[in-house]
């Protein structure tokens, strides 16, 4: 165990695409564009059990509502929201062959500063003067910088209406609100949560996961009485939960605190630090370490348009501190800006207090990222082999089941087992080719921590062979327990 | 029960609206353009439900593989499938005020005809000219009749690089199937499937989830050796199931046929039928009754254009037959005509057989259609009620949990045992308001198969009164209990 390292980013993209885990969009056009990935069959798997735990953990553990509602929203929305304005790249053309980058990027790219992606075209126009920058691709000279939005249009319609991709879950938490709040008889606070796709027309995508155009985001949502304190019996529930936070407000300063201590951290609102809470939780129990995990504030210059404070939760990977959820308090921005363009009244009666305009804090969380660090903290070079080691809540499959040798005696129980652990609702995997290590190894790799071997011995006394991913400890388990033994082997690893 | 009728198709909107099944797209806005529906948080629970159900009995009861794929794919994948240049509507537009709309459906309302969305745009002309038909805004004429192409296109990048958001989500399992097949190890036939949006540009939307602009379709593709036969074992378990079949051969011909003896039916292929018949279990433990759905043949004008023949699954509901799925013999037509335009070797080794191009066997399962047959059949009106007699695993939340009135030892024990059943992964709703019919009458309209009420006599000997839905029968259980009941009333059910 001395030897166990980390794998590096390139042989965690060999796994990826090698394991099933995630590969490019339309990889067999030379020319398919940047930035679009698919999850294969290990990767979906996992996916879809990050976001069982994510609904258990936060959705249903607060009793929130959750809506799916439509990726193509019309241009109304986003003029409402701010998006159509502020949703904006900086970028400078060619002038002579027409190439379009990036400002910000490449400026410090060539010059090594730290440029601020929203300083003023006239800003941008000085530093390429100053630094005297061309063209990479041809020398020419840059034109004029500008703005680019980053939403994908779509024309709806023989009409071509203007719409729009949305570029976050969060707009029709918003526009659906009043619907929902006549006809789900919401108290506050409620949390409304969204999972699903959502799209950014990224200039420059990259690092696979990590800036994505096409990206899953499992966002909350929890609109709250902001003259209204939370309750303290659900506050109490998390008091203490240990989080780490980096202030800015004199300089960074790095915390660790509990919860039920935390409020003046988080703007004096108890109700952010409980679901700062939530959140820590949550990712702890999707098997992140405390100690690699924090709450990042971020500046007056760096929170998103409609936040008026914001935190990033940020897990210390392989590339770096890499923020997985923007945590950010929308105050009542949202709902007083739809209500304006549409017309219609969002306040609602919260119990006896009358009414109220709802404040909103936001958990936006980054499903692609969370997936690639959990490979990027988990997949591990031991001596003899990689391991990925997820926890039975999140492994792909937490099951393999395999005939030693090719008999049928020995076939036809394996195939029983599996039908069984099938009808149980465990993910299991059926393997029957190659020697008994190498699909051990196979399942390592993946990150399956129970392996089930049916041998000779089980033909004779119905017992099979139960081997452990972590400690690769074997063990004789009788077929019939086998059911409840990986349950409570499931259960009994921290979730 | 003599009094119970189905509810019409207006009574099922409204429900949808006030009860949180789904509801129009950014509806705070007037002129949001129709076709965009969001799912409420009682239409999402029991989508979430169909799906597990379609996971369970096709994805995982086959041995499956699941991917998820991008939504924007390139150009060039649609113009291999052929997209691009047969995925269009026939279309006319007034040279007076611009408005354009369907020329077939236009056609077939103001003259009664059938008319065939794929005649030339001479024959629309001619129709046009022969009734004198007019703009049926301004009575301006219409210019020459023209294709209109269904895909949204999207601009990626600084580059507006020319991509469209996919038709079906098919395109993409063809595009990887080299990748999956390298790295997963397939092994003919072998079926790889996907759940996910996609998006078509109707010009005329309607009927709610019916005709939609971004819907939700989860469909298999099933690769398979042409000229090798099924497995006899795995036909042989499905040969006893019962399907409806309207085939068109010889004119229009109803027949009742066992799996076992439908090869003829399907074209002479085991597969199809074998295929089939885990669609038909699967729609009975959704809770379909199997003679109201049945297999209708397409004859060769009414296929899609990649189809080499093609059978729609359609089930019995008031907007009378009703496509949920549409099942479709690809042949190696997809394969074929991505590996001439990407240049890669698209074969796989068949076991000892040698090198095969695979066909393709399709289930293109439209979700949302799905959802609103479901509402269609089983919403249902009493003589004291409305009820929703959804099965237990398709219902969105499988029990209640309710204090009889409010009092602090009541409540106490409600919510004990909400916390149990929602740590038991059942979907439970808590409801502490209003008088206690009033709540039966809420979960009966929302589909909730068993309520529980905490009252006087569960303070003093820690039992409840379970009720249930459709008979309104109740009984008492001891809290302990619960779970475990809940448990066998629901896999008692057919599923």
């Amino acid at each position: 165990m001395s030897e166990a390292k980390r794998a590096t980013y390139d042989e965690l993209l060999r796994l990826a695409l090698e394991r099933g885990f995630f590969f490019p969009s339309a990889e067999i056009y030379n020319d398919a564009p940047a930035g679009f990935w698919e999850y294969g069959p290990t990767g979906l798997l996992m996916r879809n059990n990050f976001i069982r735990q994510w609904r258990r953990d936060i959705v249903r553990r607060d009793d929130m509502l959750e809506i799916d509602g439509s990726l193509i929203l019309p241009k109304i929305v986003f003029e409402a929201s701010g998006h159509l304005s502020s949703l904006v790249d900086p970028i400078v053309q060619c002038t002579r062959c027409g190439t379009r980058i990036r400002a910000d990027k490449y400026i410090s790219e060539k010059t090594g500063l730290q440029v601020d992606e929203r300083l003023s075209s006239e800003e941008f126009q000085e530093l390429i003067s100053k630094y005297n920058l061309h063209c990479p691709k041809c020398g020419g000279d840059f034109g004029k910088p500008s703005k680019f939005n980053m939403m994908f249009r779509v024309g709806v319609g023989a009409e071509d209406a203007d719409s729009y991709l949305r570029p976050e879950t969060a707009q029709s938490i918003f526009v659906d609100f009043t619907r929902l709040s006549k006809t789900m008889r919401l108290k506050l606070p409620e949390g409304i949560a969204q999972v699903g796709k959502s799209f950014r027309n990224e200039i420059a995508p990259r690092q696979a996961l990590i800036r994505l155009r096409e990206l899953t985001q499992a966002e909350v949502e929890v609109f709250f009485n902001p003259n209204v304190d939370l309750d303290p019996s659900k506050f109490d529930q998390v008091k203490d939960v240990r989080m780490n936070v980096l202030v800015q407000a004199a300089g960074e300063d790095f915390r660790t605190v509990n919860a039920g201590d935390s409020a003046k951290e988080f703007g004096g609102k108890q109700i952010i630090a409980y679901y700062f809470a939530l959140l820590q939780q949550f990712y702890e129990n999707c098997g992140f370490p405390q100690e690699r995990t924090r709450f990042r504030e971020l500046s007056a210059k760096d929170r998103a348009f409609y936040a008026a404070s914001a935190f990033d939760f940020e897990v210390d990977t392989s590339l770096g501190w890499l923020e997985l959820v923007a945590c950010n308090y929308r105050t009542d921005y949202d709902l007083a800006t739809h209500s304006k363009h549409s017309k219609k009244d969002f306040h609602v009666m919260d119990g006896d207090r009358g009414k109220v305009l709802p404040h909103v804090v936001e958990l936006s969380l980054g499903v692609d990222r969370s997936i690639f660090a959990l490979l990027d903290l988990f997949f591990i070079h031991e001596a003899n082999r990689d391991v990925l080691r997820l926890l039975p809540n999140i492994a792909p499959y937490l099951a393999a089941v395999f005939p030693l040798v090719s008999k049928p005696e020995l076939e036809s129980k394996a195939a029983t087992l599996y039908e069984t652990l099938k009808r149980e609702e465990f993910s299991t995997f059926y393997d029957d080719s190659g020697a008994i290590g190498r699909r051990y190894r196979r399942m390592d790799e993946i990150g399956t921590p129970f392996c089930i071997t049916i041998d000779h011995q089980t033909a004779e006394v119905d017992s099979a062979t139960l081997r452990e991913r972590d400690s690769m400890a074997q063990s004789r388990v009788k077929l019939s327990e086998i059911p409840e033994k990986l349950r409570v082997l499931r259960d009994n690893q921290k979730q």
